[in-house]
C-alpha cells in the first residue's frame, strides 16, 4: 500500500487537515495517509522541517512525505517535487522540505543563521521537479489552499507511480536551512544551537558525536554548565545532556522541562567541548 | 476501500474517538476511517457543521461521513443518516450535517440567526431516516455515548452497503443552520456575517462571488474598511479580503490573525458591496 | 488487515508518533494504525493507562494496542508484552497497561493509592514476556525513545503473527493500578475517587453499579450532594451522577464542566450510597 505522510500548520480544529487527506483519497483511494504533524505553529516553517526530519526515514522506501508550511501560499515561491534517499517528498520550496535531504546546505560556504533559508544547489542523488502540470493538480486551484489543491493531489500522484518528471520541469536549486552545521572553534569548542523545543521541554541541538571526539565532553547552554553525559532522562540529575533519540545532542532535566528552568527556547546557543578528564 | 471521516467534539485526550473508531472497526475492520476534526469545542454543533462542510466534498463519492456534536446525547433528539450528493452523512438531528447538505435552508422563508438551526423540509434530491434500528448499533447502547454506541456503527454499516431505509423510519424534515445565506439589501449592500475563525485567525464569512456582481468592491469588518479584494495572503497589506478556500469571502491579515487584530468573532457582521471605480 | 492501538504521552508537535508510525509500517506496512490518545500528559502514566481502558475492547478480537507513557525509558523498568482477553498489549511495565487487563489488582491484598501502581501476579488467563529479543526490535535502539524503537517494532511483529514467547522470557508479575477498587464502609457507604476528568469536565469514577445495590442513590463529590441518578446529561439539572459510557458512576453538569464547578480533579474522593426513599 502507498504511504503518504503530512507535515502541516493547518491545526486540527478547522478540519483542513481533513480536506487536504480527501483530496489525495480522491485520487489514490488505496493511499494510507499518515499524520507527522499538523501542528507547527502558523507560518513556522523550520518547525515543519525539523519534524519532517526527525521522522521522515523511519517509513518505508518509496514513502511520499508532503509538507506543506507555506506562508507564500498562492505567491512566487515555487511548488517542488523531490526525488532521493528512497523517498519522495512534495511542499513549497521554502525550506520546509531541506532539513530530510541528506547533504542539503552543507555545502555553500559559511552558513548564517541556522534558521533562515537559503537557496542552494540540490544535494547529491537528489532530483527535483517545480510541480507545475496542472493535469496532477485539483481542477480548480484555489490561491490560498495549495495543500488540498496542488500538494496533496501531487503526493497522490506520485504514490501512484507517475514519474517525477511528468511534473514539471527540472530545478537545480532549492532553500535549504543550513541547520546542521554547528560552527566549530580554533579550539574544538562546538558552537551550535537549539534547533526544537518539543512537548517535553527538550532542547534538541544540532551537535553530532562526531563533533566531540572525546569520552568527556562539557556543554554550555544558558546558565547550565554540564559536565558529562548521561545514558537516560531516568538515570540523569539536574540539567543533564544526552544523545537523542535523532542522534544529536540533547538538554533535559528528568520529568521536567528544560526549557522551562534554563528559559531557553529555539536559535539559543548551545556550547560544548572535549575536556581532559 | 470504505471511506468514514469522522467530526467531532470528542477531542483527542481522553480516547473517545479511539472507542468510536474500535467500535467501527469491529463491523467493518476494512474502513479507512479519516479525521476531520475532534476538537469542535464541547457541544459546539455550529463549528463541527462548518468543518464538516469545508472538507466534505473533496472525499471520494460513497464516503460515509459522521459528525457527532451532541449535547442532547440520550435525549429526545433523532439521530439520522441522510444520501445525497453522492455521500452518506450520520449523526444527531440537530444541524451538524445541515450545511454538508446542499441548497439547506436555503428555503423557509426570512432566514433568522444563521448559527440557530431551525427544522425544515429536506433540501431536495436527499433522503433521510432516522436510524433507529437496534440491529445496527452497539448490542449496549449508552445514554451518554452516541457516537460510540449508535452513530459509528451505523456508518459502518453503511459502508459495508447497508441500505439507507433498513436503519429507520423515513424523516422529512431535519434542523438546519440557515447560515449559508447572507442577507442583501436595497442598494445591493450584502449583510453576512463570520461563521468561522480558523487557526490562523482568518474570518471566513458567508458571502459569495454572487453576491457581489462587480469588480470593484468595499469590505467594511470591525473597524477596516478594505477597498479591493488581494488574491493570495502574501500579496496583501495589512487588513485584506479575498475569496478563501471555500469559495466564500475571507477577511485575513498576512502572518497574524485578523480576528486579534479586529477582535472579531463568529456571529459578527460582515459588509461587502460592489462601488463604483 | 492487523489493527495496531496507539496510546502515548508523545503530543502532536514534535512528529514523535509519526515516527513510531514510520517505524511500525517499515515492519507491517500493512497494519492499520488508530490513535487512541498522544495527549497523556507528559510522564503522566495513569492518564495512558486510563484511555487504554476506556477504549482497547471496542476494537475487533487481535488488536495490538500498544501504550507508552515511559518517563523510566531506558532504565531498569521492564518493557513487556501481554496475551490474553482476546488482545495483545505492548508497553513498558509501569501500569500503563494494567487497566486494560480484566482483573488486575483485583488480587493482592488492601488496595493503596489507585493511582499509584504496585508489583502483583499477572491477573488470570493472561500471559506476559519481557521483551528483550533483539530480533524485534530496531537494529538501533535509542535509550530515550522505546517507543519507535522496541514498543512499535514488537507490536509490528505481533501484528504479523510473531507468538508472544518469542519476544521473549516470561514474567509471572507485572505492574497494576489498583485503581478499580473503591472501598465499602460498614454501613454501605462506597468510598470512591474521580480516575480522571474528560475533556468535558466531566468526572469519571471508580464506582460500579455492583457496588451499589439499591435504586436511590445518593453521592457527595466536593461540596455537591447529589440525590439520585440522572438517565442523561440532557435531563439532568445542576451537578447530576449517572452511569457514564463506561459503566461507572460519572459526576457532570449540563453543558459544562462539573470538574471545574466543583473544583475537583483525579484522585479527589466521591461517596455514594444506597438511600432508603
Amino acid at each position: 500500500m502507498a504511504i503518504i505522510t503530512l507535515t502541516t500548520d493547518f491545526g486540527l480544529d478547522d478540519g483542513y487537515a481533513g480536506a487536504m487527506k480527501g483530496a489525495i483519497l480522491s485520487i489514490n483511494p488505496q493511499a494510507a495517509i499518515v499524520d507527522i504533524t499538523h501542528l507547527a505553529p502558523p507560518q513556522d516553517v523550520f518547525h515543519g522541517a525539523f519534524a519532517l526530519w526527525a521522522a521522515y526515514a523511519l517509513f518505508p522506501r518509496g514513502t511520499v512525505h508532503v509538507a506543506v508550511v507555506d506562508p507564500g501560499v498562492g505567491g512566487a515561491r515555487r511548488g517542488i517535487a523531490v526525488s532521493g534517499g528512497g523517498y519522495l517528498f512534495v511542499g513549497p520550496d521554502n525550506g520546509v522540505l531541506s532539513l530530510a535531504l541528506e547533504g542539503a546546505a552543507d555545502t555553500g560556504g559559511r552558513s548564517g543563521d541556522p534558521l533562515v533559508a537559503v537557496e542552494r544547489p540540490l544535494p547529491p542523488g537528489y532530483a527535483a521537479v517545480e510541480a507545475t502540470n496542472p493535469r496532477f493538480h485539483r481542477p480548480e486551484v484555489s490561491s490560498t489552499f495549495h495543500g488540498r489543491d496542488v500538494f496533496g493531489p501531487v503526493a497522490a500522484h506520485l504514490s501512484l507511480g507517475v514519474p517525477l518528471e511528468h511534473l514539471g520541469p527540472r530545478v537545480e536549486t532549492i532553500f535549504q536551512f543550513p541547520a546542521s552545521r554547528p560552527s566549530v572553534g580554533a579550539e574544538g569548542t562546538v558552537r551550535g544551537a537549539v534547533l526544537h523545543v518539543d512537548r517535553f521541554g527538550n532542547l534538541l541541538t544540532n551537535i553530532r558525536p562526531a563533533h566531540l571526539p572525546g569520552r568527556h565532553v562539557r556543554v554550555r547552554a544558558g546558565r547550565a554548565v554540564i559536565n558529562g553525559l548521561s545514558d537516560t532522562y531516568s538515570a540523569g540529575e539536574g540539567v543533564m545532556a544526552l544523545w537523542g533519540s535523532n542522534g544529536t545532542l540533547e538538554i533535559a532535566v528528568k520529568n521536567d522541562s528544560a526549557a522551562r528552568i534554563l528559559g531557553l527556547r529555539r536559535g539559543d546557543p548551545v556550547l560544548a567541548e572535549v575536556v581532559a578528564q
